[in-house]
């Protein structure tokens, strides 16, 4: 058991199989970097859905203040996730074998009114920007991550203005 | 109430909205013809997911042969009563607003394996087709619907071969 | 100027063209539901990149806790926003003309690692839930809109659930 | 010639070419795990049209209840085997060296009303679906059958449930 | 019975139902503007495979030199027609109602090696072209029509060459 | 100069780009088969527009009784030939970098009514069917021809049938 | 003959068919805003190609300064164009019937390496851009033009940003 | 700092992020075969928003003639750069990890009308071709670059009139 889970975690990553975890690693190192305290778990809408229903539902009440769910094909975890839980919900599209993860982002974008998801990119892109997204919202009330992400922001875009010359 | 429901059904025909319905009246329309009992439902995966997951626990209890299954866009219904039962789902594609339903495509058929549903083409054609598929199952166990199946099919070549000539 | 200006807003919902305010016309309806405050604006990425720039930059300061953005086919708007402010921005693609929301789709979800922004559906449904994820994260914070939110779900549950039956 | 053959096959398995084996080998495999007969050919729809026809009218008579067929590109053989018997054709679509089994996957979706296929997703995860689906349509009417789905769906649950961290 | 069949047919227009009549008409047309004697006939893959089958064998026995046919949706006519005759088979992709051809497109364009299928354009333009590509092949051997459709060109060209400012 | 140019040409094989050769080679190598004589030239639409033109307008006077045209991406080589003879084009799509082949594809296939190419799958196994779908042209008026066809299609029957148990 | 044609023409506006011009009207439209003479014409790649190679080939020396060329489906007229001259092409897609100019825009803009077209949105948005984009070209030697490109920029802006609120 | 930078760069070249270069590079290879000086920056429209407003602004005073701009996935640098000034801007859609450059393309070539960009073809070919656009551009007012591109063109066709037997 890590350090991460000693702190009540604030946000849960979960993923449809395992084999997602290279996808979703992303959105743990960036919350790793940025001290945000969260949990991993592998949730199948599918082979575990009544986990998957008492995972979103105690989420709330166990101080989730996000959840970064990664599927891909079918994709339906966030979106289930989300009809069971007023958490906000941040799908990440896995890259899929066949269709490379197109329609993992239609599953997990065109949800209909009602039950929201925000969608990310398609693979690590969007398992990062979920996490950053996450710290924006938590930034609203901490005035640490707040100062973080301002500062993670500026650092970014001066390793892009100092980069060599790209030709180089 | 209607006759339909005063046989115990054998087929259960539920979408995710009302406006489903014109789709999913095909199967209906079908199941009738056959002189197939069913029951006729919304259930939403989104907006009534606690309603979904005791429809799938309890079909196989309730007698259900198959559920057919309607959804558009994030199409998360059939992927999701197949979850919970192991009654036979056949998921129909209903065409969405933006993207002509190859998004509901993609998220009923792109089913990981170990959970599975058996996908129809997008809008009335699937759910007319998935009813006379149900038809089939049923018929391997019951003589009088075999015969059904067999006349419709031998029927419906003749109305072609019998079709007037197309240019009149 | 209405009253809902009156109280300082806590979202902006900006659109790329006055012709995209039917699409977002939604995500304002669903925030007057709630009671959160917002502001309207049309802000172009491309025909009005400054106020964009400024109107991003001033976001923190001017007490925004999110923006909608919509934009329709090379939809820059949400990404371009998202790049100057650490507010979270969330994307609405609007259906376009040729390509029915599929070019916008792509343009804002498609982000690189980095700056996210949060998508929603093509359309209306897409404006509608990112407004509902809005109050959704402003609850966390906020034990009225908590309940309201919780309240939105559960009625919206028992409209599906006590729905007539399609057939009729 | 194997033991499985010995017992009057269930089931046929059919592939329009070798090459497709890998794909539907996943098939084979499920139903060897649940013991259910089956036979595998190699029919191709467009250079043995004649076997195929054969095959598919003689698929009840021989005792068959189901038949997965798979195919890739331009995916006639479901559709077609489907037209000339009322036992339920499952269709897995192969991934295809250009599209990459979107077009497999269209050309067996989309069938027209009167000819039911049911189709699964791209690849080996279809073809093991295809083989899941079948052994839930068998159990109905056999109790053996029934236990094992149920004990292999609620084993497949323990295993993710039980499943290491992903992050090791 | 017109006096297009009085001559015996070269060529047949076949289509997988009568509803692809006001696609298939215009190559119907253009084979009567070049004199060329055609049959007409709906030959439904799906619905009357034994027709189909039978069509497509006694094709060249009959003198046809070749077969236009027009397919929608999973469109497999051509395909099959294909897998049964040598007679050059010219396949016109049918717009389907959801997704507007695309998959008509692909299931006759992505045949597999060794049975070709020469496919036109979506829709009546490919119609007209598959009939003006029958003349053409027969001009190889018929001076008449040689002249026909050099004219024809010729005319053509000329039409646009004096067609008016397209402003008025 | 191979033996294959001592005999006039009755068919041209022309495609783009040098790099066009490996898809194409199966069309040159299915006309050896048949003993068709074939001339074989990169002509290109863009870079050698000239050439193409003139290529086009002499195929006829040339004896050419086909041209088989491959070509990628914005593949215009077909349709442009097409445009300045009617000698029937038979195009291939040659698989693209970056969309494979779905661009050449449609670049190919959605020609406007008037001017004809017969289009055939993405890659080699549409150099090999247009070649196929050749010599059925040819057959029409060569009984030696006829006879292979029919031969090279019963031999392929055949190979199928007996082909091993794909299991092995 | 209008005013327009007095002065020589800098720019060319071609299209494939007459019915490209509602969408190329917004090209000329907007050249006429600037003063910019130019000529507009029907030359179809497939049914002129004689017309389209001299088009081409004489608009150097005729003056013309760019050509804006609208095609729609197998839109080749654009990088035929380009093919034949070194004045800059500017290739607009033209909406067409059944893929809504997906393959409009996919033949324009997939040139090879060697022959560049720049291609605009598809329809009425890219001819506008592309008249936009040829007087910023030529603007570079005029300073009247640079002048008025740079007020019509500031005045697009400032419709923006003084446009009534959206809700109104 | 090279000669190139010596002379004053009429043309800048600039991406995304520096993984664009080996696709941009086609692009400055090209330009110095022509001799034309360019300046090349890593300019990122969502991690340095401001460096490329400021690089936008100051591009017509700095004396570029024209901006070349690449990005991937939600490619917006092309249209945000072409929002801040009237240069010509050419976009090149990078080949995106997914969905293989189909999002870059759409995100940079369906530009609302006002703001144009000229869209090349996905990669590096439209690196290349954006570069000769370019020298296309100048020559008009450039009689030895104009004598350059007539010969860099008379000598691409010579390459491909005299290429061997692409057999060999």
């Amino acid at each position: 058991m890590t350090t991460k889970k000693k702190v009540a975690p604030v946000a849960g990553i979960i993923m449809g199989s395992k084999s997602d975890w290279p996808t979703m690693e992303a959105a743990a190192k960036t919350l790793d970097e940025f001290g945000v305290a969260y949990e991993v778990e592998v949730v199948s809408a599918h082979r575990t859905p009544d986990k998957m229903m008492r995972y979103a539902e105690s989420a709330k009440a166990r101080g989730l203040r996000a959840i970064i769910a990664g599927a891909g094909g079918a994709a339906h975890l966030p979106g289930m996730v989300a009809s069971k839980t007023t958490v906000p919900v941040l799908g990440i599209p896995v890259k899929s074998r066949a269709l490379n993860g197109l329609d993992s982002l239609l599953s997990i974008a065109q949800m209909p009114a009602g039950v929201p998801v925000a969608t990310f990119a398609i693979g690590e892109a969007g398992a990062r920007n979920a996490a950053l997204f996450l710290v924006s919202m938590l930034a609203a009330h901490d005035e640490t991550l707040a100062k973080k992400i301002e500062l993670f922001r500026s650092k970014q875009t001066k390793t892009v203005l100092k980069g060599p010359d790209p030709r180089k």
